[in-house]
């Protein structure tokens, strides 16, 4: 009896779609020079919408300066770079912007990889996997990518629990003394919005002989006077071993990298296969994110109104008692508590308002804490705010969602 | 006794000095509208030189139907993508190409990649994981990029010998005939430029109950008529389940992809971390893939001159007693038998004539294979073949390396 691989696929996509699950994509084309504004494709036609859940959280994605640099090196270089970096794909974009990485986060070297997903998973399995008998310590909130690399690598693993100093120093206390550690964590997690406790983390790896490796992708560009991060902004740089970043949120590009010691960065650029064996990254990204990364180590405007908005719209929802999660970063999660209702309000939003939140349930975010996670940019106005927490409000009567407590 | 990190990694670094595999990274500019003409930048200025190792083997990186499509793509919707597929970062342009892709190769649906080794890594590691008991098969010459899925995925695994029809059978005959099965291949093997018997590969999986999954990335672009790879020639591409390919090749851009039916495709989207968890393809990338894909379904002026410059240096370096291995595609691999040797040519080649060529050492190929693998483009003159070939002509003499047997 041989398996019938069609009905296996169609009968777990059921599921998917039984437990509400099941993913369709919002089919866009953002407007550059008009951001947040897209055109949303559909079967039935077109309609004009303003993108609230993007990860181009500067803005930058539709910036003269990233774009002219873009196509200024796609006149100069070409399309794509033709290779892998050690046969022919190395551009001279590439060895600037790595130079220009390392020293926004005041570090010798950097490498570059395609994206912030294989840079987690390529140096974190290559740092596990090659060095002998080390002990992962990984926070339990961190990223599939981080998730997926020290799991390639088959190391011991210990996680703790989400920013716990207490959990974590009781984990490296009653591990092996003498064998080698590497805590793993990000600054600002992506759904909660939360921040990691860094100082105390690096004391801990101080104490017990850790390397620290910490996941700044959805700080870099945002904190700290020159957009290193918040380790940057909370002076503490100089005490990670690996800052790891993306040139695909803030910086509105796409690829990933590392920062860290020279022989460091030369050792996973030398035996991590993610890195080795695929095609080089373009040499107009390369130089769109060159622009769009020194850019934003001079210019504050940028990180001042992103905050400003932050504010405005907390502010606002605040006054109309919409429940969102209080965190110190940019990330405003809307609670809604449960999956068909996030679903719902989402579809309406988009439908009725022409306001696009993508919906977040489980297994992104625990059951019960559904949310719409709302990202705001420099780039919406007064009247965008004004209109997304109208919106809101006229939903959550309609749903009898309940109201947060002033 | 905390572990000196610093240490172990220039330690490590050290070791692949001395074995001769230390890689060091051309730095270069390829020049849009002079290929294959590139400035290399060292540490004592810059010098022009000609690229004969590039995977952009039609040049369709610098064709103005690529780059423009680049630079329209970016007036109208910006640098990145934004977001992951899911939340805000699906646009338009992948919705087109992912529908060009399924039309290029005959299927219902395509899925779209960052690169072709998260293509491979996420959809083999994604259906080797999930389908319970299942056994994949996989050629001993397999890419980096699906060993590491089939790692990952933990499921059972049989190597079998490279392109052996005979072996493969031997292996699905001894497994259980209830287990769910998948053979992977590729059509076009990168390192010696032969090909898999894809035809009596496909008898087998019929006749044991397999699935099949092929990487075309070294031949989509070049073969069949409208580009389709080696499948497309040979009639058989309705006998794949799954075709993977790059846009990073012939294409010109960058980006890797699946083909098959729609459930799979749906399948992989809704359940792979590499393809959930990461930021989409910037918009011009697509875009650019877009018209070059479209361009080379019409055109067959870039596969007859690919052709006919390989036929042609093959025909000098005869003539010239150089060896290199025959095969029946378009890469040519020089062969040097010695990694030093190997290495000191491609430097020569490079100081003094100004021909890159990186050489390919152990572990990428075998040891005693050395070799220069030579990829000549349409963009390569009779003047660039006979300087290439005059040039290893006289280093063969200088390094008294064997001749080819006329």
């Amino acid at each position: 009896m041989m398996m019938d691989f069609e009905s296996f696929f169609k009968n777990e996509l059921d599921g998917l779609h039984q437990e509400g699950r099941y993913r369709v994509f919002a089919d866009l084309a953002r407007h550059r020079g008009d951001f947040p504004r897209a055109t949303r494709h559909t079967a039935d036609g077109t309609q004009e919408v303003t993108v609230w859940c993007s990860n181009d959280y500067l803005g930058m994605g539709q910036s003269p300066i990233v774009t002219e640099a873009m196509k200024r090196a796609i006149d100069e270089c070409g399309a794509g770079a033709g290779g892998t970096r050690n046969i022919s794909g190395t551009n001279h974009y590439h060895v600037l912007l790595e130079r220009e990485l390392a020293d926004l986060h005041g570090k010798e070297s950097a490498l570059l990889f395609t994206s912030g997903y294989v840079s987690n998973w390529a140096a974190l399995g290559t740092l596990c996997s090659k060095i002998p008998g080390i002990i992962v310590f990984s926070d339990a909130g961190n990223h599939a990518s981080m998730i997926e690399g020290i799991r390639h690598s088959k190391c011991e693993r210990v996680i703790f629990k989400h920013n716990s100093v207490a959990d974590l120093e009781a984990k490296l206390a009653a591990a092996d003394p003498r064998a080698p550690k590497i805590i793993a964590f990000e600054s600002v997690y992506s759904m909660d919005g939360d921040i990691a406790p860094i100082k105390e983390f690096c004391d801990l790896a101080d104490k017990y002989g850790a390397m620290t490796y910490l996941d700044e992708v959805h700080a870099v560009g945002m904190y700290g006077p020159r957009g290193g991060g918040i380790a940057e902004r909370e002076g503490l740089m100089h005490r990670l071993t690996v800052i790891e970043g993306t040139l695909g949120k803030a910086f509105g590009v796409m690829g990933g990298y590392i920062t860290g010691s020279a022989a460091l960065c030369d050792f996973i650029r030398s035996f991590a296969s993610g890195f080795i064996f695929t095609t080089a990254l373009p040499p107009a990204l390369a130089a769109g994110a060159l622009a769009s990364i020194r850019h934003l180590k001079e210019s504050q405007l940028e990180r001042f109104a992103h905050q400003e908005r932050v504010r405005r719209l907390r502010l606002l929802l605040d006054q109309r008692g919409i429940p969102h999660m209080v965190n110190p970063s940019h990330i405003v999660p809307v609670m809604v508590g449960d999956a068909a209702k996030c679903k719902w309000i989402s579809d309406l939003l988009l439908d009725n308002f022409g306001v696009y939140v993508q919906p977040i349930n489980y297994p992104t975010v625990p059951k019960k804490t559904e949310r719409l996670r709302i990202t705001p940019t420099p780039l919406h106005s007064d009247a965008d705010i004004d209109h997304l927490v109208g919106a809101l409000h006229s939903l959550w009567s309609r749903c009898a969602l309940a109201r947060a407590v002033a």
